[in-house]
């Protein structure tokens, strides 16, 4: 990757997708997916490799990773539930899988129909598969700690619980862990004392990314305080569509151009040309008309006279 | 005041209600002020001491600010775009008094028809006829520092343009400047370095509030930086009703609601009942049924298991 300060990695082709009732057609994915791409963005989570009859929507999931690598230098992403999905997206190439652990039992049950109990299992079985793989092909193995700022159906989620999570999967073997914003109930003290804890026991490498969702608009609030304390990838998603659909009352990733807006504000290089970037929204918006896009830039406009920040 | 970390001053009734074409009724305009006081809102700009034809909105501000004194407690802001303004306002007695000055002198201009001399000599007979009262009735005298973060017509505004206008406000002998993202093409480094330039200049007693909008999105992560650094008071709008009406593009003051859930959930105590607060737009919505209202935790509602930062 290119020498950036903050890896805005865009989760909106699996996560905003995953949520809409409509279908977008591969070659519109494609189409997003290469325009972001061309504006800069390093790493895009693609899709999931789910069951096609749980997320229909997705179902494209392994033709968009072999073109998604066909783009030179873009670090590609998906999400797995499981062993099966994980051989599989290791099968289709792809550098960054993350398999979702909701700290919150109720959700995990859910969201997964998993206990925590069957979720250390596979993910022991995906390390013990992923061990056998000469390193080369090998991606980076993450876990997302979804729920882990609160959920929908639980309510709090003590911290003591999110470090001591994040401990045993990192015990297990995963590369990293990640703050998921499920219910997008987050704020920025509680993000520092769970990152810090996270840190202070498994080692700062362990954990280097965030996503957060924007429910009570306080996304970017988040993505400022994960960003000063060192925070180095934020998700997000073009137009803040997306969030997860098996969690009520949540919705709404953060917003991608509205990030990078503020961090290029603050002289942080994202990578991203954000003025194609808020281009790329018309292939969503032409594509699904019917679906609501979020954000403000885009309806403002960048200010008068507004620079990047400086390009390495 | 009862004690509190950050005193979120409600600006709905003047600068929400001044940028839209309806007019509210005065006494849906008492009800709003009411209820908000109650649900623990202890400072609110409730109207603006201009020429009723420019703005019609507000035509009825004595009524309004008397009644607001009626009201236990409540520090009873208002703007006044002059000398002539300041007197009705005194008279009216209103405790806080605000008049804006545009850095941007294109601005300044538009706004209010005046140069960056003819404003400095206003302020100066401000001061003057503030200073033949007696002490005990002098209202507090703020000078808001509009487009300190950028100018939709002029672009870039220099932070030592800002700076310098605030150390010569001083000097005539305003007790305080507030520093308005009016054009909202503000970052939190931006914000830092502004509020850090006057506290150094001018003393950290001259600079204690902000007034903040929500235009490209960045509300919330501006206000996080402004009480990161110590400033004690965020401006905001309940709905995010509200704006510039001069400054193309610029749109949306930051939304109350939001805000005090952001501190609240920090820790940090407001004196407001955010259930309670939540409850007031009903009054606006059902008076302006036609007018978009603004926000996320109000669509969301509270997370579940949530409390607020414990009262004092």
């Amino acid at each position: 990757m290119k020498k950036i300060d903050v890896l805005v990695s865009e989760v909106g082709p699996r996560d905003g997708l995953q949520s809409l009732k409509s279908v977008m057609p591969t070659e519109v994915k494609k189409a997003w997916i290469q325009a972001q791409f061309e504006a800069g963005t390093q790493e895009i989570e693609v899709g999931s490799f789910v069951s096609p009859k749980i997320l229909p929507q997705l179902a494209d999931t392994p033709e968009i990773v072999a073109f998604a690598k066909s783009l030179d230098g873009l670090h590609v992403g998906a999400l797995v539930p499981n062993l099966k999905g994980l051989r599989n997206a290791v099968e289709a190439g792809v550098d960054k899988i993350s398999i979702p652990f909701s700290v919150s039992e109720t959700h995990s049950l859910h969201n997964l129909r998993r206990s925590h109990q069957q979720m250390f299992d596979e993910i022991r079985w995906c390390i013990e598969y992923l061990e056998t793989l000469p390193k080369h092909i090998r991606p980076d193995f993450e876990v997302g700690l979804s729920t882990a700022f609160g959920c929908a159906l639980e309510g709090k989620v003590p911290a003591k619980k999110v470090i001591g999570i994040a401990e045993k999967v990192v015990e297990l073997g995963v590369d990293e862990v990640c703050l998921s914003d499920t219910a997008g109930s987050g704020n920025p003290n509680q993000l520092k004392g769970l990152a810090e804890g996270i840190w202070r026991n498994c080692g700062r490498e362990k954990l280097t990314g965030v996503h957060l969702h924007n429910t009570r608009g306080q996304g970017l609030a988040n993505a400022l305080m994960a960003v000063q304390i060192g925070i180095s990838t934020i998700d997000s998603s073009l137009g803040g569509i997306g969030g997860c659909p098996f969690s009520p009352g949540a919705s709404g990733n953060i917003v991608t151009e509205d990030l990078v807006f503020m961090l290029e504000s603050m002289g942080l290089n994202t990578g991203i040309d954000i003025e194609a970037l808020l281009l790329v929204r018309d292939i969503i918006k032409h594509a699904l008309p019917h679906e609501e896009l979020f954000g403000f830039t885009s309806e403002s406009g960048l200010p008068l006279g507004f620079r990047s920040a400086p390009r390495c």
